[in-house]
């Protein structure tokens, strides 16, 4: 087992989906990946940042699931993070609504005294600049994972391609891929971005699942075919949890692991898009993880006789 | 081993992709569906019609790989059914730009009298009154598999559902999938697809893999990772008859044996689309198959740990 940091937004998020709409509920990146990196009972801290207005029973949640919450920082005269988006009716688009930096626009993260050695750090979608500060006040860090966007490509291409150079994993959906390197083939695209600094990248393809790319090898993991999805909001961020979590817990990051640990973000992923925002992660049960990693394994078993 | 009758096009294509053009070459459903199933070294017979201008070298090219060419009528006077396209950068889409039915169009199919007891029974996209009429020749089949295409649901829809309620197989693609069931998510298109008569349902979603449906389970096949495609032209015939043809080699028609099935006419796929047309299929010796067969095992195997 080994300590784990997550820096990424805490926020509340306004949703609308065809299924219904929410108020303010809980969100942010280091929300999902840090409720789904407790899955693993992992020694997590979460490095952020919120307002005055955000309820003390939101971070005595974050307390109880397991995850320090010293680097949270609480900006009493400010606002949290809000972020509210309308997804269309195929779920795999939608439209921003309001983005409202609030604190988050002089964010300055601070690692916690006693996760400054942790082997594993985890950086949430964020600016770069904040990404790097928390990367710069770590000790010995053994992995560490990047997720980003195409808005810091489109914005602080310089400062992004600075922190892509000094991680050791990167997680980015398809088209952003397509847009780092003007590559269209996600096999020269994910070797074009580990000539950045990478040894892995895994590029996220949404409901058509997700490839680890590792020198010349590739493992694809699937998303599991869903009858409904309710609300995909936080999916990658609970795959990059999963992901970060699990190889926390085994402190085993060799390929051969990575790709257990992404059928595991994979698996955690599709229980969050089951409910709204966080809910479903936080009633999940061991039990029901299991079981749907064994509806993974039937997903992608074969017999083949190899001569 | 069981005997396998194929229904399709013979055809000429003229091809257009950003790597080149071609003049007229061989093409058609069942060309392909025959070389990807000969590739078991079936007993398969090709149900077909060309014209007077068809290359006698290319009939005997067919036979060499053993399949029968009894049932390829000939219509001296006629022309051989021709298409031309041209795929726009992303290979994911095309413009028809000539498409001559010629003697396709009073195309009346005649099984030949060996082959009305085969087991297996492959329908290429073609009018589902001709592939009716394949139904109705064979004597006891025990695997009816249908491809099919947006065309006939916007056309000739009646005849088609009556087609799709008399076979065990359906393959046919996301988006067609979901045209034909007015239902967005495929695990539910799926369930009423089988509601129309099939058993197993197979949703093939090109770049992203293939979708294997029979009555609550599901199995994944993906698509092979690629640094660059070549030509698409073909690659679903290749898969369907990959499919077709490792099922009538080993006459097992359960649910576990059409996944290893799947992943044999995946792995023809990806060989298909690395050259124009049938060039690939033409030169691909047993050696390469069971390689890329290896890759797919890698890619797709993982381990973990279920209590």
């Amino acid at each position: 087992m080994s300590k784990l940091v997550i820096v990424g937004t805490v926020a509340f998020d306004a949703i609308e989906t065809p299924f219904g709409k929410t108020d303010k509920i809980l969100g942010g990146a280091a929300t999902f990946i840090g409720l789904s990196a407790a899955q693993f009972d992992v020694d997590g801290a979460i490095v952020s940042v919120v307002g005055g207005d955000f309820p003390e029973s939101y971070i005595d949640m974050l307390s109880e699931k397991g995850l320090n919450v010293e680097g949270l920082e609480i900006v009493k005269e400010g606002k949290t993070f809000f972020w509210s988006g309308k997804y269309h009716n195929d779920m795999n688009s939608r439209d921003t609504l309001a983005t409202e930096l609030n604190v988050l626009a002089d964010f300055n993260p601070i690692v916690p005294d006693a996760y400054k050695n942790s082997e594993v750090v985890m950086l949430g979608n964020l600016h770069p600049m904040v990404q790097l500060s928390v990367i710069e006040q770590m000790e010995d860090p053994k992995l560490i994972i990047l997720d980003t966007m195409n808005f810091w490509m489109d914005n602080t291409l310089d400062e992004l391609m600075n922190v892509i150079s000094k991680v050791n994993v990167i997680t980015i959906n398809d088209e952003e891929a397509r847009q780092l390197t003007n590559e269209y083939s996600l096999v020269v695209a994910a070797q074009k971005i580990m000539s950045f600094g990478p040894d892995y990248v895994v590029i996220k393809k949404g409901e058509h699942g997700a490839l680890l790319f590792h020198e010349n090898e590739v493992f694809f993991a699937p998303a599991l075919p869903l009858e409904e999805v309710f609300d995909p909001t936080g999916a990658g961020d609970t795959f990059a949890g999963g992901f970060a979590g699990y190889l926390a817990k085994t402190s085993d990051y060799s390929f051969e692991n990575m790709k257990t640990a992404i059928i595991n973000g994979s698996a955690l992923a599709s229980f969050c898009v089951e409910k709204f925002g966080t809910e479903r992660l936080l009633g999940l049960t061991d039990r029901e993880l299991h079981t749907r990693l064994q509806q993974f394994k039937n997903l992608t078993q074969f017999d083949i006789e190899l001569t």
